[in-house]
């Protein structure tokens, strides 16, 4: 393992998140804050750490990126900015204890929501801003790791995309990583100050339509209000951000496909009509039967669901219902479509669409091979052929966000936390949601959860965002050797 | 699809449990109980059913048992013995809807154990002798069909086990079960009279001795007693009743080897060494973690965790505590090994150690593989290269597990049960355990639960004792075309 190569990129990045505390500084000094120099602190620190750290290893920078080092540089840099992110919470006086302050950054980072603060509207608009805009990185920051980082690591099945993207060739890595990042980039902004017009339009203030578009777009989740989006009492708003959390969680490759107006690549994605079926089936089946049980007209029944189902699967977690008080039946496929997520590509967590969609694939490809035990099946995806590789990875990513769950609901529910709460907590962060169930509902925060229950969140938050792989591969002691 | 066949060996089936409510009827005129000739009723229903089906369908019995029709007459058959084994529930007035005898009957034929009888102790000893030995019926029944019938339908990787058992050549189906199920019968039985002396030996009378037999080597869980175990108060006897449930969860070919003296075949089984393995941990965590929680001394704590960690695991579903009164931890692990069963070739339900154990080799592999891109890696059982079909066959069987809990725990939500209720008593019946959690606790019965979520129970009890692909493959409409 070449460490130099490594704290070199981790210190780059951090040097650019600094620049993220510089523009909050400006924020809260705009907004006449007196905390608007604990921001300057905050900045200076990491700054120069970020300095520092590319001055020490500056002899390393032309080395090459190989595997092992391109899971750890990865890995690190979250949890660095995760690090530098909490300087504000904690100089601010926010949050006290360095865990709170730890495990806000962390979800805010990867872009999960879940927050330990209850009352945010007496909150200084700088640090609301600093709230947003992490989740703003973190869901930019995401984009380039599945879209051009992940293909070429060969893990858990993200190959699917590999020479999708422009400017990817066989070719080394860091130059493709750069071509292609800049094409995403250029998307995320466009469609963030698109949702920030929007937003605008529909009667949020700028402020407020900023800090949520940087949270839409993110399928981050956190909200300037208590009440997350049903504190604007606004029902055309909740269906515009109803499909602004959709735009994010759609893959960005098929923005970059839109705007050459390629919309034959777009229609025949077979990720994204599975995608649009289930959240039709969800919705109708959840508002019929919340018109049933809960809300006395359809089209509370419809809003309501359509909003809440479209935040859960989006990974997003904004909520404008209290969804503990919905039946039973709505409520389990709140905690099931937790893991289902967004599609591959985009900025939602989870287990992402088309791995569930090659899921049934093979249930059907199984028993059609009991039926005709001669004859060759294969698995596809838009008619390119799936080589067992890909599959079996996809399948071992299924069975580690299995394993993890299970592990870390244990270890949660030894913590002193009932098993509802454990099981859709545990969910909620490796999913990258941000509100869960029982204790962590939507109307609560993850506040008063035992010590050990944040770290081993702040951990699921992490290993779910980067995809089980790329952190749990770190834990191989070969993979350190020289 | 070839009905006349099915048909023929369904009702041959028929025939053959007739004799066991034969048997019940001399129970119950032995104890004097006026209700023996409602058991006669009873045979006499069945015995002419079976005896007009085979004679309806006599012409056909040389036919060949294609894969399709063995599916198919393996299912049915499970259905049918429910329907006959329903009827002294309902002709004697035991249980007065036909939702609750038949629930009953398919609980007891599926070894799964759960009830909707609370007050069993009012029960005559006729009924209480026919509960019990449908469980033993059941467990003879799965391990022939596990053993001499799965291996050759390719289903669920019981491929592994092709070839192990004695009198399995590559001939054809019908003459092989016949051999293989006569040496099964007779480990069966062996080990059956065993548990009746130990059981007689522990103090238990000779009927209660004979009933928890069969019921222990079936792994079903049905006890004579209200309070389960529990009702005998006798400490030592709540760790025999430990071991011998594991008798039950133990592959039923490795006694064949134990028989002649074939040990190195016994150390040498990973599954075994995996699945005791796991079994330590979990008694040593849970027992730690309830003498500091809930019992007093470190004697209490181990017996109570012993008896009931096995219990569950096993797919038992006897108890001797309220488990609903322990820690969240101890709790959620009762949840969650609901899934991992005995060992495959056992009268155990559930996933099967040997699956759980190919899913870390699985993990283990494809970080192998992220680590030496280039090397090539084969998952071995027992030096045995598993083929990818196997292997296949297997992810499919836990996605299936996976798939229908999720759907099967969805209805049980939507007809009004509570989510940890719904949860647990689906993955309760589908690995055929018993008790489950919420409101299907311990010392809780079925009894109160809607008739729809009964009757997605009883399925899930079939599916899941059938290893799901024999069910699901018969609503393929390709398998019944000609």
């Amino acid at each position: 393992m070449n460490l130099g190569i490594i704290i070199y990129i981790v210190s780059l990045s951090t040097i650019i998140l600094s620049f993220f505390l510089l523009l909050s500084t400006g924020v809260a000094y705009f907004y006449k804050t007196f905390e608007f120099y604990k921001f300057l602190l905050s900045f200076f620190i990491t700054f120069f750490t970020g300095i520092l750290g590319c001055f020490f290893t500056r002899k390393f920078r032309y080395e090459e990126l190989r595997h092992r080092e391109a899971f750890a540089t990865v890995t690190f840099a979250w949890i660095t900015a995760a690090f530098f992110g909490s300087l504000p919470y904690l100089f601010t006086g926010t949050l006290e204890s360095f865990t709170d302050a730890y495990f806000e950054a962390m979800s805010g980072f990867t872009t999960t929501g879940a927050t330990v603060i209850a009352d945010v509207e007496s909150l200084s608009k700088g640090i609301l801003f600093w709230r947003s805009i992490t989740q703003w990185i973190g869901g930019m920051g995401i984009i380039v790791f599945a879209l051009a980082v992940l293909p070429f690591l060969g893990t858990g099945g993200m190959q699917l995309f590999k020479a999708e993207v422009p400017g990817i060739t066989v070719d080394k890595l860091k130059p493709r990583i750069v071509d292609t990042a800049k094409i995403l980039w250029f998307i995320y902004v466009g469609i963030t100050a698109l949702i920030v017009i929007l937003y605008k339009f529909c009667g949020m203030s700028l402020y407020d339509a900023i800090c949520h578009a940087f949270t839409t777009i993110s399928t981050g989740g956190f909200s300037t209000k208590n009440n997350s989006l049903s504190g604007f009492n606004n029902p055309f708003l909740e269906y515009v951000v109803g499909f602004c959390m959709i735009l994010g969680s759609i893959n960005f490759t098929l923005y970059y496909f839109l705007s050459k107006g390629d919309f034959e690549k777009i229609f025949k994605n077979s990720e994204l009509r599975f995608y649009f079926f289930l959240l039709l089936i969800l919705i109708i089946l959840v508002s019929l039967s919340l018109k049933l049980t809960t809300y006395k007209t359809f089209e509370e029944s419809i809003r309501y669901t359509f909003f809440q189902i479209i935040s859960i699967i989006t990974t997003t977690g904004y909520t404008t219902a209290d969804y503990e008080k919905w039946n039973f039946f709505s409520q389990i496929i709140i905690l099931f479509i937790m893991f289902c997520g967004g599609m591959i590509g985009s900025t939602a967590g989870g287990i992402k669409e088309i791995r569930i969609h090659l899921m049934f694939k093979q249930i059907y490809k199984e028993f059609y091979h009991l039926i005709h035990p001669r004859a060759i099946i294969y698995i596809k995806v838009e008619d390119k052929i799936l080589s067992k590789e890909i599959l079996e990875s996809i399948w071992t990513f299924i069975f580690l966000a299995l394993i993890i769950w299970i592990l870390s609901s244990i270890i949660l529910a030894a913590s002193g936390l009932d098993i509802i709460t454990s099981l859709s907590s545990v969910a909620s962060a490796l999913n990258n949601v941000g509100p869960a169930l029982g204790k962590a509902g939507p109307i609560e925060t993850y506040a008063f959860f035992p010590n050990l229950a944040k770290w081993i969140l702040i951990f699921c938050m992490l290993i779910g965002r980067l995809e089980y792989y790329t952190v749990l591969v770190l834990f191989i002691p070969a993979l350190w050797k020289k």
